[in-house]
């Protein structure tokens, strides 16, 4: 199941602070003010870390971008020190809903993760989300708590 | 609610390797064969990242590693690039267990998470300990999707 023609999967540039990047988020949640000035450190901070951070969009065919993903992966102890992928702030623009842009997101996050040596790949989400994520092959791996401050 | 006396919350420390700490991991889950040497070289990467990686453990009245807890504080985009505390690979010796280790471990993790400035802390468990985080203050937040390799 590939993009639509003239859609490309990449990941995140510093100039994509103007082109879509922020407005595609507040899809997700709160975004609040995020000056030009804290996105580029923010986005330095990322990259001076990029097994760590590896954050990416879906840009359309006018090279704007219209998906986010952030995969984030985590050195552990456990599995002979391995490796844990989180997938991250997913997050499609609402015109571009309908062309499968969030399984692309994350079967390509997911490949990245694989190919990184992850052993385990995890994600949370709503109960409405379960099954498109099942389509992307996950399955139920327990409950997420949270305590908000 | 307290530590048992001469029982201590701690950051690990690299001489853990050889005080309890892997062999109290296992008690979680696979931790397999970790030398000295990969242990130190964890140790050393996740030391050069302290804001991020913040491992912590509680030693008992003969200061061996009784019980294990990692604060990971991951820097996002959203929340005006807010900060999410994830608390993972909590792990009590068998033996120390009914002690309040857990919920001192949580409880100390979830405060170093909140001073750092956290807009929310997250954690995955199974449903047979809903009950034992929600005495942590904590409330279901979701559904954790997982894909193993
Ligand atoms: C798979 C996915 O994208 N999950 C996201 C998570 O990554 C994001 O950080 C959170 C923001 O919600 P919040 O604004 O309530 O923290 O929403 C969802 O759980
Ligand atoms: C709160 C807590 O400690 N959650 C842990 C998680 O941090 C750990 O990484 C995982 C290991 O399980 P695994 O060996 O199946 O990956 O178990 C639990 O979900």
């Amino acid at each position: 199941m590939g993009l639509p023609q003239g859609y490309t999967f990449r990941k995140l540039q510093v100039s994509d602070y103007s082109n879509n990047y922020i407005e595609t988020l507040k899809v997700l949640t709160t975004v609040g003010e995020v000056s030009q000035a804290r996105f580029e450190e923010l986005f330095a901070h990322w990259d001076s870390l990029p097994q760590l951070y590896q954050p990416h969009v879906i840009t359309n065919e006018q090279g704007v971008v219209v998906a986010t993903g952030m995969l984030l992966v985590e050195k552990k102890m456990i599995h002979e020190c391995g490796l844990v992928g989180h997938i991250e702030d997913i997050a499609i623009a609402t015109s571009e809903q309908g062309k499968k842009l969030g399984y692309t997101m994350i079967t390509n996050l997911t490949q990245i993760a694989e190919a990184a040596g992850c052993y385990k790949v995890i994600l949370d989400c709503s109960t409405h989300n379960i099954g498109f994520y099942e389509k992307c092959g996950y399955t139920n791996g327990g409950t997420q708590m949270v305590k908000r401050a």
